[in-house]
């Protein structure tokens, strides 16, 4: 077998074989196939697409490429959720414990993140003393005694994935669906849970750009993970403004907290409950959606979902200090307000341009070991569809440096359009698949 | 600048700018930007393409990484000849001397060939004792002295396009059209020549394989060449079947050997014609191809072109007892025949599968330093349009071996199409830019 003629062949629109995706995997772990050589096929790839069963073939060669967590010292219904990234997705904080309250095992492996905010297992390093690695054993005990675990990725899972997308990332091929789908779900399958709940997310302050290309996404997923013998459901959701109101990484565990006591956003809520709901249905836990939602809602009416959380963040170590004060999570030395000029309804606010105001104000990292921002961030006071008098606050901006603050408040002043007439808040929740 | 952006701009269809791709080709000849970045770059080329700018941008940077041949000693209208090459290509021996005899001076570097048959160098090498590596001193003296010269390259002429071209080949990246012509043009300018006339082949013989591709390459080669100050003209010609008669290395200078005494098979001659008087044409020695035609074709009839074929031979160390008795170029233990089961008229005659048993026979090589037969090959009796008697010779086959002979007959007893029905052959010279 040539990779001249692999490329070859994909270049031309085919697809490829099984045995051609072994070679590929294990050439691209072994170093015998060339950078050069996988890079030029990445960008066929790019262009020509890849079929569902040529994704799932490549996504259980990069899984099997590293260890495969074994969760059955567990249980048998052991449940993982992810999403694919957005502006104030904070929803795993609220899930697990939620999930966990419910009864179900969650086994959450999250990553840190790249660009305008942390990733989730930033946003737990926001709490002083909360441990994020953890080793496999240590993370399966706690999901076995306490039900939940959030931990970065620390064992070697999928390391052709990991091989891949660092070339991916300087060869300008990361954005393509198969490749994006394939990364993520081989990342899913080493990590061992049985049912995966994905949230799919579109719009200006998500990697997919439209509805379409979501779709395109979350059915690619859906399929290599039932290829993978995976129950898997996929939730497409809209990113056109951010979710909930704070966008940062403490003030987003502050945020998540009101959410578990039931005095979080609508949306935030609406969209964690939904996702909840469809990880309780596919465990055969509920009958319907409503069933699951109410089951759920009742958890966090109850205080058991916030428990569960508390219960969490004291097994990893955290100062629980912070989770019954979330206010010292959002203490910065300034604060500044963004206020409306005129009258008027929220018609508009772009999640880009939101992320954008709290990557100045250092919530984000360009490079992997860049420091961040533990406490900054911007809290929105108003969302599409809102009301809004002349002078009323429509922002406030967390900073450290007068600077920041200056210049995160110029960027946000251009995220917000508003309407003379009344305006009614674009869905949040568009299919599920 | 950074190359992960270029890779990008050129992957979402938008054409560099001149800063763009100096920053390429510098990158690529200091070994600054690594292969696996250039490969999924001359990936997305591939799909994306280059404008006609962006391709004479790239084709002097690379003309300029090496040595640009001053032939100003010679004169100031050096006239070259390129071919995109085909089966029985074998023009080059033709031209050269013809242009020469017209006194034009002809600057001609050659290559080996790579595949079915030789190129014109190892066609040449045919000749016992002929030296086709001169120094650029050598060369230079040779066309001022004699009026022509044909080498192989010996200097370092565009040796950025060298590298490239490395890369493609093992990257599936070579079949692009502003590659194709980048790679070809940025030897040509190297090459130091004031008019340059190509040779656009398409069809089953051709690298091209529609009318359509081989336009679009002479388009692309014209504007490169004449943005780099040259005199470029382009003809499209039919490569369906094969060129002339004969079908190897040593007998195709047999071949030429008998155009230039006047005795030429009717399409070899017509072409080699046509494309010399489009040399003279844009010299400016002819008002018209008309006329440029009539006064090429006496110098065939008066021996003229001959006789300084006979000269370059001289010059460049060849036997000339080959040349005054070419049926020694033809010399093979064994030789067959095909004939015709039927009688009837040639519709086709595949130029693909009749290089395909020349190829059997030894003619061609995979690898650069494979030997190859100079003296094997495929004659061709019967062209398509021919009237054919049942038994009749199709063609003759000279092999060095029983087992070669066997395998080339049964390849080339299908490469010819019979039909009941009399035939029109069809156009050889399709259209001029």
């Amino acid at each position: 077998m040539r990779m001249a003629d692999i490329i070859n062949k994909k270049k031309s629109g085919k697809a490829h074989t099984q045995e051609e995706i072994n070679f590929l995997a294990k050439g691209m772990l072994d170093g015998s196939i060339p950078d050069y050589q996988l890079s030029a096929w990445l960008m066929s790839v790019c262009f020509q697409g890849m079929t569902f069963d040529e994704s799932a073939i490549l996504t259980l060669e990069m899984a099997k490429s590293g260890d495969i967590l074994d969760l059955s010292a567990i249980g048998d219904c052991i449940i993982d959720k992810h999403s694919t990234g957005g502006v104030g997705d904070k929803t795993t904080l609220i899930i697990v414990p939620l999930l966990a309250a419910a009864g179900m095992p969650v086994a959450k492996f999250s990553g840190r993140g790249l660009g305008f905010t942390g990733g989730t297992i930033d946003k737990l390093e926001a709490i002083p003393g909360f441990k994020t690695a953890l080793a496999n054993e240590e993370f399966i005990s706690q999901v076995k005694n306490i039900g939940a675990a959030i931990a970065s990725q620390t064992g070697n899972f999928a390391p052709a994935d990991k091989k891949l997308y660092e070339l991916r990332d300087v060869t300008a091929t990361v954005n393509s669906i198969p490749l994006i789908a394939s990364s993520v779900m081989s990342k899913k399958i080493a990590a061992g849970a049985d049912i995966i709940v994905l949230d799919v997310k579109f719009g200006s302050g998500a990697f997919m750009k439209t509805g379409e290309q979501a779709v395109e996404l979350a059915e690619t997923m859906v399929e290599i993970g039932k290829k993978a013998g995976k129950t898997v459901c996929a939730v497409i959701t809209s990113m056109e403004q951010p979710l909930g109101n704070a966008i940062g990484n403490g003030i987003e565990v502050a945020e998540s907290i009101g959410a578990l006591k039931n005095r979080g956003p609508g949306d935030l809520t609406d969209l964690c409950l939904y996702l909840a709901s469809t990880g309780l249905l596919k465990a055969k836990k509920a009958n319907s959606i409503e069933e699951a939602g109410k089951k759920l809602q009742k958890l966090i009416e109850n205080g058991d979902a916030y428990e569960k959380f508390t219960e969490i963040v004291k097994a990893q170590g955290g100062d629980i200090d912070y989770i019954e004060n979330p206010e010292k999570l959002a203490e910065t030395q300034f604060s500044f307000t963004l206020a409306a000029e005129e009258a008027g309804y929220v018609q508009g606010l772009d999640a880009l341009a939101v992320a954008n105001a709290a990557k100045t104000l250092g919530t984000g990292r360009d490079k992997k070991d860049d420091p961040i921002d533990y406490r900054a961030g911007v809290i929105l006071n108003k969302k599409p569809g809102d009301k809004v008098c002349k002078d009323e606050v429509l922002a406030r901006i967390l900073a450290n440096s007068v600077e920041q603050g200056d210049k995160a408040g110029e960027i946000l002043s251009q995220a917000f359009k508003l309407s003379k007439e009344p305006v009614t808040p674009p869905p949040l929740i568009i299919s599920s698949i």
